[in-house]
Order: C-alpha cells, then sequence, then structure tokens
C-alpha cells in the first residue's frame, strides 16, 4: 500500500511538471507573438488554455485522491498541499499569456510603433524565472528557491522602467499612444507572471523548509499536530 | 477525537472569515483611499497587509495540522483543500489593494483630473463579488458561488469601457495621460480583486458540488480514490 502511495507522489510530481511545461510554453508563445505580430501562434495560446485548465483540475483530483487513500506522513503532506497551490499559479500563468495573446490580437490592428521598451529582455527573465522556481521544485533545493526571490526584484526594476519610458512615449507621440500603453500593459503581464514564479518558489521553499524542521520533531512521529487546537 | 477535529474544522472555517474580512477591507479602504486622495488610509493599508500575510500563513498551518491529524473524511478534506485555496485568493486580493494604494500615492503627486471613469462604482461591484463569494463559502450553497461568476462579466464590461474612455482622454488631452493612466490601472486591480472573487466561488462549487456528487459514491467509503494510480 505504500508503494502504491509512493508511486502517486511520483505520478503527482510528474503531472505538476507536465502542467510547468504547458505554462511556460505558453508564455514562450505569447512572447514570441508578440514579437512577431503572429495570430496563429495567438489561437495557439488561446486552444492550449483549455488543456491548461483540465490538467489543473486533474492535477487537484489527483492530490485529492492521495490525501483521501491513506494519513500521508508530515512530509508528503505538505509536499501534496505545495503541489496544489503549484498548481494553481502555474494555471494563472497560463491566464497571464492568455491575456497577452489577446493584447497582441488588439495591437496587430494598429501600425506598428517603435517603442523604447524591451519586451523580449524581461519575457526571458520571467520565462527563466518560471524555469528556474520549477527547478527548485524538481530539485527540492530551497537555496534555486531564493534565487527566484531575487530575480523578481531585478523583473519589478524592469517593469518600473517600462512604465516610465512608455508614459514618456504616450506624452511626447500621442498618437502612439495606443501602442505604448498596449506594451506597457504586457510588460504589466510578464510582472504577474514574474510574481506566480516568487509564489512557486515561496511554496518550495515551504515545503522544502518546513519538511526539513518537522523532519525530526518529536510531536511528528506521534502525529501530532503542532499548533491545533489550543 | 473526531469532536475536537470538528472544532478544528470550525476553527479553520472561523479563520478563513477573518481572514475574508480583513481582504475585504484592504480593498473597500483602498478605493476609499481613491477617492479621498488619502495617504493615511494607503498607509492603513500597507500596514494591514502584514497581518494579512500573518492570517495566511496560520491559516495554511492549521489546515495542515488537520490533514496530519487524522485521515478526513472526503468531505472534510475537499473543504480544507478549498481553505487553502480560497486562503491563498485572499491574500491576493491584500496585494492588489496594496497596489490600488501605491498607485494612489503616486496621483496625488500630480493634479486631479476630472476623468471619464467611475471607478467608485467599479469598486461597489467588486466588492460585492468577494462579499458575496465569502457567503456562498458560510453557507456552502453553489447557487451563491454561480451569481458571482455571472457577476463577473459585468466588471470586465465596465473594465473595458474604462479602458475605452481613458485611452480617449490620454490621446484627447495628453495632459492628462499619467492621471488617466493611474485610473486605468486601478481599474485593472479591481478586475483582477473581481477575478480572486471568481476563483474563490469556483472553489465552493468544487467543494460543495464535489462532495455531494462523492457522498454517494460507493468507492469512496471504501477509501479507494476514483483515479489512482491507473
Amino acid at each position: 500500500m505504500r508503494t502504491r502511495f509512493q508511486q502517486g507522489l511520483d505520478e503527482l510530481r510528474q503531472k505538476l511538471l507536465r502542467m510547468g511545461g504547458l505554462a511556460e510554453q505558453a508564455v514562450d508563445r505569447a512572447c514570441q507573438a508578440y514579437i512577431d505580430r503572429d495570430l496563429a501562434r495567438c489561437q495557439m495560446i488561446l486552444e492550449g488554455e483549455t488543456m491548461i485548465n483540465i490538467t489543473e483540475r486533474e492535477i487537484d483530483e489527483h492530490a485529492f485522491d492521495l490525501l483521501a487513500m491513506q494519513q500521508p506522513m508530515a512530509k508528503d503532506l505538505r509536499f501534496i498541499l505545495a503541489v496544489t497551490k503549484i498548481n494553481s499559479d502555474l494555471e494563472r500563468v497560463g491566464d497571464q499569456a492568455v491575456n497577452i495573446a489577446e493584447r497582441v490580437m488588439d495591437m496587430v490592428e494598429l501600425p506598428a510603433a517603435d517603442l523604447p521598451v524591451d519586451i523580449p529582455r524581461m519575457a526571458a527573465a520571467v520565462s527563466a524565472m518560471v524555469r528556474r522556481a520549477l527547478e527548485s521544485f524538481i530539485e527540492a533545493k530551497a537555496e534555486l528557491a531564493q534565487a527566484v526571490l531575487e530575480m523578481d526584484n531585478v523583473v519589478d526594476r524592469m517593469r518600473d522602467e517600462a512604465f516610465i519610458m512608455l508614459v514618456k512615449t504616450m506624452n511626447d507621440r500621442p498618437e502612439a499612444t495606443r501602442q505604448a500603453l498596449d506594451a506597457l500593459l504586457i510588460a504589466r503581464n510578464l510582472e504577474r507572471v514574474a510574481d506566480h514564479a516568487t509564489n512557486i518558489a515561496e511554496d518550495v521553499i515551504f515545503w522544502v523548509r518546513g519538511a526539513d524542521v518537522r523532519h525530526n520533531v518529536h510531536e511528528l512521529n506521534s502525529r501530532r499536530p503542532r499548533h491545533f487546537p489550543k
């Protein structure tokens, strides 16, 4: 029975990685669609969202079934809860990719404008954060997750710079206001993806450190909770 | 033992409601701060965020402890998982209130501008969604949660209208670009609060309907998962 449970945990991890792959792909496609003003790619993102939503629900059901199957060890319990949270964040990364795709679809109806903002660079940084956050999960390494938190500051700075430059563009070249606004909103979508990567990293830290901390605690072995009930 | 567990579930519900109250208060304060250009209220929101973050962690720990305490019934398990998800959404509602407060702090440095956007009306709709979503949770009513999903469309429409009107303002009155942009970003923050209320409503439906559906299923009683493992 224990072995089957462990097998179930492995499958849960695999499913979450597949989900992570889908979310990361959606963000990469969205940025490529922005660069190439590519409507076909936008369409792929919209269609891909369905698969992301289905996978999210599957992972939640799987996590539920594992919890219902047997009383998990504290370490496994923490892992399963982390998976359900990371799962939600990945689904929302997918939502942000959809938002970007919708913005690009809006944008291509306007003439292209030369804008003082490096969306591809920001996209690359954000994409790296998602990838790194998933790596920290796979390898269960809090240090890797910590690095993601630090990258978030860099992305926030990029977003602030984009904001300043694009507001200036709106003032100096009113005819490019709409395009500048689209770029600004895409920068915000990317910042939100970075926020989700940060949430994932925090969940990894909570899971890894929590498990470490609790691992050697005597009460745990007797299955007595720490804080409950007062 | 069972009674203690039930008591723990009640406490968890109470804590989540307190969390909901904090998040709702933060959004209401943020909108009031916008209307009154009130820096003191912005400060209260920033300070309140700490309490929201602490409460979020407490709820997660409490949920964890309940799961570790004994193998919950499927219905209770679904409830606990719904709580952890709703908890994350409420924390992010608080984040949006902080974003609005930061925007207001930015805004008051500029001269006030008359803008064609009804932020208070949008804020009232969004606030009602959060309240309704929490009610659907308290009363475990999927119909109430369903109503929240429908309200989301109304808020999306308000956001679209605001977007169109504010872009027009930027084009027609370039001197008000910065203020129009602030209003537009606040409208987006409110839209995101509405999205979180929608997520909460979906979690309530999943919990209530899922529990209903599974309640009479034979396999459940023998604690065999449905999908696991293939």
